[in-house]
């Protein structure tokens, strides 16, 4: 079985091929440093830190899992040395400011390193990526005092982090939530409540970690316009950040899960602990949402990071393992049976994987750039980057996690009964990655938000700026080659059909708001098999205009890929269109009762 | 958490509504005993072991799961009780003729039986399962003095038994095959190999494992053609089938797998172990093919026996589970919240579910009957049956497996973040169920079986066979209602589509082979799509023709489900005939090295 292997290969063709990496990175205000030299290194070490640190750990921290003993929890051999390592190398603070104590590099290439670090070991990755919960709440939302007495530590990988959200009788439904706060004299407020889900709650890789905690101070309202956050730390801290004892939180137990055995899932017990309350009371949610959008992003990451996982492992076997003859004659003659790689079902499989994967990183990249523009852009666009980004989040954290299941699930495929058997690493994958439609919001709960918040909302405006864009592509596209116009033709009929569903549900919906509902799913796959083609024909047309002869093959694949994706993938838009637009009558009509007969 | 609880009041409908039972049984010949009473008291026997025997071992056995130890293989608790019950009340020989000392029911009421007891416990299941392996051999090929020596003891449940066909080198491509046979002057044989992924090829049940295995008498040719198959005992036994000491099988270590962790998975080498040859020299793969097309079936019985049981989770929890208020207003004032069944897109999961898994059933009802009918029906329609049944069977091994799996992982969506967690015991159905379209046979090899044997080799005959009959279903019914109108007219539509689909993939193959392994599984999954569709409007001609007025909330709840079947799963076909089309030119243009670029 061959270990992760970062594709740098890719990144640098997105970077300086399709993305414009040195215009957009110059473009920003801010980031002047970044310079090719910087990027490159910064690649490259993330590049090592993958593929020399994480991957190793990612079979045995499945084998070992999380263990539970007396409120403590013991995480795999080597997690806390990694987790050490990470922070002493700077990794923890890549894109934070350089003011509030980070390297002030932009986001976008923090979405690279996520993916490879992820993809090698995505267990582990979350207590570093969970880290940056009570991170980013404290920037958005922290004193200046808040800030020095917590980013520090926690920024240089000393102090671990959480984010506890739900309870057991509340996920989705934050409003439900129950834990409580009453504000003392002094100012902090002492917490009591359960809450369940809370990933690296509780390890012994830190000696301290930094819960950010949404809850109601007695007296608030109900609902989710009455929740307040918090940040809870497991260790007292005083002013000048020391450790002073031990605060009221205790781990009550961990979950024994499907897959990411090596992230320790955990009942976090706060009774009567001392928190302090960020930014405003009430005002809580408002943080969190935002948080919560960098969350979404993340996991889309992870649909991206256990595909790119999945396909590598598929390809090798695929062209290793033997057996059968090609229909069409021995192309290995010599052995015993041909790598199965001939077989067509075969290659379908793999390039599945691979129009998903290349497209899926294409629209990380894309988001990536969209953050940095619309906080370090110039002044003019931030706004449109803004409103892109708003629109695409959902469909980038459902559909690539979905299409991401599909990757992991036929990568397993490939492997015929050998990938059911643990030691080849393919069905971790399927289980590590089986999460991710669910957690921060399920597809459902994104789907909802896209047809809702996104469309709904604001009369299809958001949704007409994408399909500018894109008609403005085919406008500007079209007449460089057959293929490009090709697929420009159907892109353009594409646009026309994705506004007239978007227009039918919002017509509907005015009358049953269950049409909504019953539409979103489908309506949120549909859209994002519009923008994977949008970015698959992005990238043909950065292959056909590149002049680097060298790379034939490299580009011919490419290209393929695209065909690929346009004569076998894209259809899959037809069914979505057929059952969104079926009405919520088909859903509607059985009684709740009559479901169980 | 909810245990499995037997659908009967499913099988009541298909039986008494949609396929005639009583006309049925009574047309073939020898099943006369089969009155309904009897009917009635063995699916009610079944029903009462898989809820009260096998259910309660289902998660216990996946905790545990199989130990090796110094060659011995211990099993979960109580999964060698269950065996012994399952082989004293003679379930093991249910559908085995009376002369060979089985019950002689009609194999159709088998298929329900695997259901259920499959349903609760399909680990524990294959045990029972694969002991029929050597029944089967035995009974297609054997001698009466074999048959007596091995019959009795593995149907009475003292004896297991296994089917040894892959090696560490070889799973789809049995030709490879290097397990060697040697002729022994007494007409025994020595053989000499090592086979992998036998299931309960070792384990603390039985006293004795009866294995049929195939393997190469020296001087026999190479590949399929050169392989026979040989009855191997792990304990020796003699001409009065009594035990007379141990033979040279060994397991050498057991997998570690994704799922079915109470199913041992075994590694077994045959060192020198003396076996005796079943029917002829170099015609063991005939013998093999009908035990594997009597697997496939199997298998496709556990697409369907563990969708319903991730749809018994699903639904409960729904129905349970309180989150959010329904967006057209509360349906449960007095609680929190409302039930997430009230949210349309659980709806969707669900109705996803119940179409696919009722659809399913229907699909093994058909099947079941076709078996029945090819070998006791009435003379003049045996051909015709085995004829449908030789097309069908890869269909509904891979289509019902591919959306068994998609039905498991809606139950886990169901349930959000509590899916992900163990306890709850949807997780496991996904993992379980994994295997299903991997082992007889991968949804790739079904896929080719179809298109190459039942469709290009006989040029489209039993194709026109089945389109015909939908085609005469259509005649026949299509004026029952306006509802039965639209269904029939899509049908009819479908099957110009299906066979101009087939006859497009059959020209292109005569130029080049590998357009048929490039349109293999789309072309599949699209005539599965259909084959459910014609099921779906016979169950809704059949709840329409009922004259049951007590049953007009099952009644509805079915024409409802058909009706979103057609709707919103059916529109896929559109999908799946143009990646059929798409052309093999799009997966091969890429040299084979040039995928690692």
């Amino acid at each position: 079985m061959s270990d992760y292997r970062a594709p740098t290969r890719e990144f640098e063709f997105l970077l300086g091929e399709v993305f414009g990496a040195s215009d957009h990175y110059a473009s920003l205000e801010g980031c002047e440093k970044l310079t090719p030299e910087l990027l490159d290194s910064v690649l490259m070490g993330a590049r090592d830190f993958a593929e020399g640190v994480a991957a190793p750990l990612y079979r045995s921290g499945d084998q070992q899992g999380c263990r539970y003993e007396d409120g403590n929890v013991l995480t795999p051999d080597g997690f806390a040395d990694a987790f050490r390592q990470y922070g002493e190398d700077g990794w923890q603070g890549l894109t934070i400011a350089a003011e509030e104590g980070g390297q002030g590099l932009p986001p976008s290439l923090g979405f690279m390193v996520t993916e490879m670090i992820g993809a090698a070991n995505w267990a582990w990755s979350m207590y570093s990526g969970l880290a940056m919960a009570p991170v980013n709440c404290l920037i958005s939302a922290g004193t200046p005092e808040q800030k020095a007495q917590y980013l520090p530590k926690i920024l240089d990988g000393s102090w671990g982090g959480t984010m506890c959200l739900t309870e057991a009788h509340c996920g989705s439904d934050v409003g439900l939530i129950r834990t409580r706060a009453t504000r003392e004299d002094d100012g902090t407020y002492v917490l009591t409540g359960s809450k369940i889900f809370v990933s690296g709650g509780e390890q012994d890789m830190t000696e301290n970690i930094i819960h950010s905690v949404l809850a109601r101070v007695e007296g608030d309202p109900a609902g989710t316009k009455g929740l307040s956050l918090f940040i809870v730390p497991k260790m007292l801290v005083n002013e000048a950040g020391e450790i002073t004892g031990p605060n009221a939180v205790s781990c009550g137990s961990i979950e024994h899960k499907m897959g990411l055995k090596g992230s320790a899932t955990c009942v976090i017990n706060f009774d009567g602990a001392t928190g302090v309350l960020i930014g405003e009371e009430c005002r809580g949610l408002e943080v969190m949402f935002e948080m919560m959008n960098t969350a979404r992003l993340g996991t889309a990451l992870q649909g991206l990071a256990m595909g790119e996982l999945a396909r590598q492992y598929a390809l090798d076997y695929a062209q290793e393992r033997e057996q059968m003859r090609s229909l069409t004659g021995p192309k290995n003659p010599d052995g015993e049976a041909d790598p199965i790689l001939v077989h067509p079902d075969v290659r379908r499989m793999i390039l599945t994987q691979n129009a998903f994967v290349e497209g899926s990183r294409a629209f990380a990249f894309w988001l990536g750039q969209l953050i940095d523009l619309g906080r370090f852009g110039p002044e003019a666009g931030r706004q449109q980057a803004s409103d892109l980004l708003e629109f695409l989040t959902p469909i980038a954290k459902a559909f690539v996690t979905e299409t991401g299941q599909e990757v992991a699930n036929l990568g397993l495929q490939v492997f015929g009964g050998h990938g059911y058997v643990a030691d080849n690493g393919i069905e971790q994958v399927v289980r590590d990655g089986r999460i991710s439609t669910v957690y921060e919001g399920t597809t459902g709960i994104q789907a909802l938000d896209l047809i809702g918040r996104k469309v709904l909302a604001n009369g299809g405006s958001l949704l007409k700026q994408v399909t500018a864009l894109i008609r403005a592509f085919c406008a500007e596209s079209a007449s460089a080659s057959d293929e490009i116009g090709a697929y420009c033709d159907e892109l353009l009929r594409l646009c026309d059909e994705w506004e007239g569903l978007a227009a039918t549900i919002t017509d509907r919906a005015i009358k049953n708001l269950d049409e909504l509902g019953s539409s979103s799913v489908d309506f949120l796959m549909y859209s994002g098999y519009i923008v994977l083609a949008y970015l698959w024909a992005r990238m043909a047309l950065a292959v056909e205009s590149g002049s680097d002869a060298s790379n034939a093959a490299y580009s011919a694949k490419k290209l393929a890929t695209a065909r690929f994706y346009f004569a076998r993938l894209l259809p899959r838009t037809s069914a979505h269109a057929a059952a969104a637009l079926a009405g919520a009558e088909t859903l509607m009509s059985i009684p709740h009762d009559d479901f169980a007969i």
